[in-house]
Order: structure tokens, then sequence, then C-alpha cells
């Protein structure tokens, strides 16, 4: 028997140049459904939800919301909240109070935690309802589904800046270290290598998080390189540190997941490698930009995107819970892909390193098959930019009446 | 009676997106010349001609010199020296001993000088040339000159940065710092604000290093745009420093032009905010992909660089000498401009600041004035990403035999 009633949606955790494209992908296939009346977004996710702060994006104007799917960033807000059990008790509460069916949650593995917890405090708490995560990360680290959404525009991004760069540098003859996102995972450094035109092109060397290597091997690295091209780009993940040695960070502030801010990684290492080798040495942290800068997006990514938002709402009506959509390789080339789908306990907070036998022995590049799997996912579209400035579309975000008392959160 | 010999050409400093396109235009116009026999590069500037490091760019594949024409970053290298006047005689010498009787120099104010000195001094050692600086700075503080190559299209990238950084600072509600090149000069920190596309849109407040705030204005400033937009981006100049008090740099070091290297504002200003105005705020430093980041290129900025290539070209062979030359605007909307020509002593050394009236009174944005100006210059082109990465072309830089000894030169 189907189940009717109204459904939210929240966006979590750092934004992505395509995760606007999974919220358009879940409203569109929302528009033609008659199980969900009503379609809620979660303004600033969590925050949002557990504050009752809900905009009725059936009321969106549907020329915006399609507008939207090109839009990078998190168009209804986001937040880094990890909602502790009393958060979760206020959730049900405002899913009865809004007689909220349906949930979705598009996000990384923390966030595909928080959205299995609803879902198995729905299940005692007697309140039936369907709850499917939809993946988002620029880390690429969620396990299970064979990329994540949100991590092709990105990695096309820092490849990008690697080639351009590295330009920069080769009229100098310098040294230059490019600090790239990902937290204890190399993909995003790794995929700047995977891009490579040509066996000389920059980066030339890779160090991801995965394999750590010594300060004698790296200069040593650096010095071969150098003499090869006469300059050298090295791309390093903002997890990097030399064996036996500690992380290196901005500040000792953590986020409520309890993850430390990482960064900085570039300008250490390029004083050490200046240095050690002796050559000028300089360096960019790609920074923010690597999951908002739109014009270098991935059209695999985008569409990629979309079909999860889709098709979370598909089979969220078709009676699927305590699942999140996945992406399924059928091919490498041509590149083939689907949709799946999986229990969220096997992605809650779980998180998938590069394989060693897709990093060189050397610790310093990837391999073919790194490759192999990557430069699929990061297939450029036509650039948005070529007429000059416009204005980005917004949300109007019309807020629904609130029901419930206003809500005190505990630290 | 016309002047027949050799040539060389040179690229100097930063390089831009559009440095090229200046080269490939002088080398495209020296086609058809014949006062010009063999026409030179001279590899890494300053430092090739006087290590004798030339190269024949008429030997160069004509479809690869076309494709250069797009490629960021200074194809025959650049390089920061400063010649003093054992240089300067060196340099005659490789000029004798090449026969070479028309040097092009392509760089901003100090390398202007640099090529104001090499004019008088070939006139005291009766060996007859032409003298012709070509102007590129992204910094665009070249004097006469009503804007320098290379400024619009790292304008463009720094804008489109803000716009797509703002989006992304939105969804969090956070403060967002971005660090813009342009040292002593706000002009790409301003260009940054001319491309608002909406009168609330990013970035909310800018600040030049022309203009001084106090502390205390700025923090003022910051918590008024906050409370206004629920997040607000404030782009700075590398310049930047408080009323009263000293800039802040990365290091002690400086180049041979005696600049120190800047740097280091945005996270610096980042800790001020954050703690002045008690909400969280994070920051990106555009760093060298400022100068290089080619999918975001003006196409006026293309264009323009192209012309003032051609243009060194045909006036030197016409007979003028000792002379930069310029873009004349004709018109604002629609943007009219031509090349003009200016005596070198009139641009050698010197620097332009915004000016005064073209920021607002508060010092925290700049008026109509600024914008008529600069838009135009940050006219968009078709992105050339979208079919997926392909290598750069590359000058084969076929060198050409040494006549003197080798050069020692002094620091």
């Amino acid at each position: 028997m189907s189940l009717k009633g109204n459904a939210i949606i929240g966006q979590s955790g750092g934004p992505t140049i395509v995760i606007n494209s999974s919220l358009v992908g879940a409203i569109q296939a929302a528009y033609d459904v008659d199980e969900i009346q009503r379609f809620y977004g979660a303004i600033h996710g969590m925050d949002g939800l557990l504050n009752e702060q809900l905009c009725d994006l059936f009321r969106e104007d549907p020329d915006i919301v399609e507008a939207m799917r090109y839009v990078p960033s998190a168009g209804l807000g986001t937040s880094r909240i990890k909602p502790h059990d009393k958060d979760l008790e206020r959730a049900m509460e405002v899913f009865k109070a809004h007689n909220v069916r349906y949930f979705f949650y598009i996000g990384g593995d923390d966030s595909q935690l928080a959205c299995h917890k609803v879902s198995e405090l729905a299940k005692t708490s007697d309140w039936e309802m369907h709850v499917v995560g939809i993946p988002k990360t620029i880390d690429n680290n969620l396990v299970v589904t064979d990329c994540s959404p949100g991590f092709g525009s990105a990695a096309r991004y820092a490849a990008t800046c690697c080639q351009y760069v590295g330009r920069d540098a080769e009229a100098f003859g310098t040294l230059e270290v490019v600090e790239i996102m990902g937290r204890n995972e190399g993909w995003l450094t790794g995929a700047a290598s995977a891009a490579r035109p040509a066996p000389d092109a920059p980066p030339h060397l890779v160090y991801l998080p995965e394999v750590k290597v010594t300060r004698e091997q790296l200069i040593s690295d650096v010095k071969e390189k150098y003499d090869e091209h006469g300059y050298c780009v090295i791309a390093v993940s903002e997890g990097f540190a030399f064996e036996g040695e500690d992380r290196v960070t901005t500040s000792e502030q953590v986020d409520e997941f309890g993850h430390c801010r990482l960064g900085g990684v570039a300008q250490w290492l390029s004083d050490v490698i200046e240095e050690g080798v002796g050559v000028r040495s300089r360096h960019d942290k790609l920074g923010n930009l690597q999951r908002c800068f739109a014009a270098t997006a991935s059209q695999v990514d985008l569409d990629q995107a979309y079909a999860v938002g889709q098709n979370a709402v598909h089979w969220a009506v078709e009676g699927q819970t305590d699942i999140m959509v996945t992406i399924e390789r059928e091919n490498d080339d041509p590149y083939q892909w689907e949709c799946g789908a999986t229990s969220l306990t096997t992605v809650a907070g779980a998180s998938k390193a590069v394989p060693r036998e897709w990093i060189n022995e050397a610790g310093n590049d990837v391999t073919e098959e790194f490759v192999t799997y990557c430069k699929p996912l990061m297939t450029g579209r036509a650039c948005e930019l070529d007429t000059g400035f416009t204005s980005f579309p917004r949300f109007r975000k019309q807020q629904v009446g609130c029901e419930l008392c206003t809500y005190e959160r505990e630290k």
C-alpha cells in the first residue's frame, strides 16, 4: 500500500558544484508523484529541520528550480550539525507535526549516519516513514558507491588548476606546491594527476595521505623531476604528513563532526622543498573554490548528481527505506553507469581510501588503474561563463508555519 | 631610410593569461616585414638576453605560433631580473653580435624602465636600433595607457571566484575573505566588485590599498553587511593594511626589483574579523591562478594583448623608438578602443593608483566610475575547456649559436 504524506529534503556538510543538481532531481521527480503531497526543504540542513525552518519547494517557480540545477553550492543552505539523541527525537516531532513520511538527506558519510539514525528511530517510534540518503562529497570517500557526486567536478577544477599553474611555474623554472582537499583520502589529489594530458605535464609528483614518504625521499623526488623538466609541480593532499610526523593544521579548532580544520600544508611543504632542493618554491591552496567553481563542472558529475536525486524519490515512494542511492559502473570505456541502492548501514560513518595498488610503489603518483577509474568522472561540459556575469538564481524559500515550540539545542 | 637587421623579443615579470597573445601578435606581424630578417626570442627574458639564450621564432611551426595565442603564461619563459649598468652593456654586446636592430620587451613598469635604459644606451653606443615596450601587467598600474593587457582576464577570474565562493559562504552563513593580487594598487580587487551582477551579490565589501580604514571601521562594516545578507564576502588586496599599521607579508625576502613577497592578508584578516564579529570566517587566496586561469580569459584582453604586439612591430619598422604601445579608450559603451604610443620616459618606473574619487567615501567599495571603466575590460569569451584536457602547445625554442663568451652576472 502506498504511503501518502509530506517529504523533507536537506543538504548537509560541505557544498559541491553539483549538490543542487541532486536537489533539483528530487524536486522534479516529486512533481509527478501522488504520494508526496508537500515537499519541504530544510533550510540549512539539520539546523533547519530541528528548528522547523522549512520552505515549500512545490511553490518555487519551476523555471528557477530548473535553473538551480547548474548553480554551485547548497541552495537551501547547509550545516555541519552532527545530531545527538535529543536532536533525533526533535526531528521525529517535526516529522509528525508536518505529517512527513519521506526524508531525503544529501551528504557524505557522517550525514548518511544521521540519516540511518533517523530511519532507526522512526521504526521504534511507530511512525512509518521512508528514509533515503543521497550521496554527495568532493572527497569521493563514500563506500559501496562507485563514486560520489561532487567529486568529478572538484577533480576537474583541481586538475585544470594544476595544468595552468604548471605553465606559470615553467615560465619561471620554479617549484610549485598545490594543496588539494580530500581530508584523509587522496582521491581528489590523485585526480589532478589522472587528467595529465601528456607524460611530462604537471603535476609531476602527487602525494596522497594513504602512503607516507620520508622528507629525504620527497626532496629527492623533487630534485629528480626538477632536473628533468626545469620546473616541478607537486600536488599534495591537505591531509599529507611525512612518515613519522604529525599533520599540519592551521587551527586547533574542530567542527561538530570532531574533524580538525586541515590546511596549510602547501605553504609549509613549499618552505621545506625550497630549502631542501635549493630552488625557489611557490604554493597555491585551491581552497573553497574546489567545491564551487562551476565553470569547470563535469557533465557526468552533473548527470549523476541529478540521477541520484531522482531515484531517491522514485525508490522511496516505491517503498524502499534506510537506503542510500549509489552509482554503479557498468563499463570503463566507453563509460557507462546506472544508479543502484545500498543499505544505509553499509555506508554510514564509513570511508573508502584509495587502494594501495592504485598508488605507485614510490608513493609519488597514481597508477593506470586509478586513471582508468577517475578520468571518465571528469568529463567536461560547455562553460556557462561565455556571455558575461549574470546573477545566480535563488530559491524564494517561502517558509512554512511552525507547529512546535522553539528548540534549544544542547551543544 | 628603413633599418634592416634582426629583432629580439622577451617576456618579463609575472606571466599573464594573455602575454603570449602579445608575443604571437609580434611574431605574426614580423612575418610580413622585410626589415626584420631574423626574429629571436630571449629565453627567460632578460636572463636569456644576457646569456645569449636566444631561439629563432621564424623557425617555429606557424600553427603552433597561432595556437600559442590562447595559452596562458610566458611561452618563452620569464625572469624578474632588474638589469644594472653592466647588464645593459652586455645587452648591447649581444645586440651587436647578432645584428639586432629591433628590441621588444613585454612587461610592466620596471620592465619598461629596463627597456628605456636599453634605448638610451643604444643611442650613446652608436648602434642604431629601435626599442619598443609592450605593456603587460595584471596589476593594471601602468600609466598613460588606458589599461594593461593581462588585467582584464585576471579581473575576470577574480570576479568569478568571488561569485562562486560567495555562494559557498552563503550556504553556511559565514564570513569569507578573498585575497586578490595587485601589490600597491587596488585595480584587481576593485574589479571583483565591478562585475557584481546584482546589488546584493558578493563581494559585499572591497578594500583597496589606496584608502586605509581602521580596524573598528572594518569590523563595523562586516557586521552591518552580515546582518543584512546573512553572510558576507570581503575582497581585499594583498597590499592591504589597516590605518596606522604595517602590511602583512609572508616572508622577509625581496625579489630583484626590491619588492617584498606579499600575501597572507586573507588568513590574518579572517582571524581578525572572526574574533571581532563573532561569526566563523574562512579565507581564500587566489594566488598564482589569477594570472594563468585561461578558462575565464577576457576576449577584449586577448584582442588588446595581440594588438599591442602587432603594433609594436609595425611602429618599430616605421622608425619609432623609445616608445611603449598603449591602449586608448574611444568610448565606454559600446566599448571602443585603439592602440596609441607614448614615450618610454612617461611610463618607466611609474605606477597608477586607483583615483580616490573612484573609491567610495567609506573606503569599502568602488564607485560607478570605476565600474564603467572596468567592466568592458572583463568581457567573456567562449571557454576552451569543453572537450576535456588537451596538452598545451609549446614553442620548440631551437637555440641560436652563441657568439660571445659566457656572462657572469654580478648580483
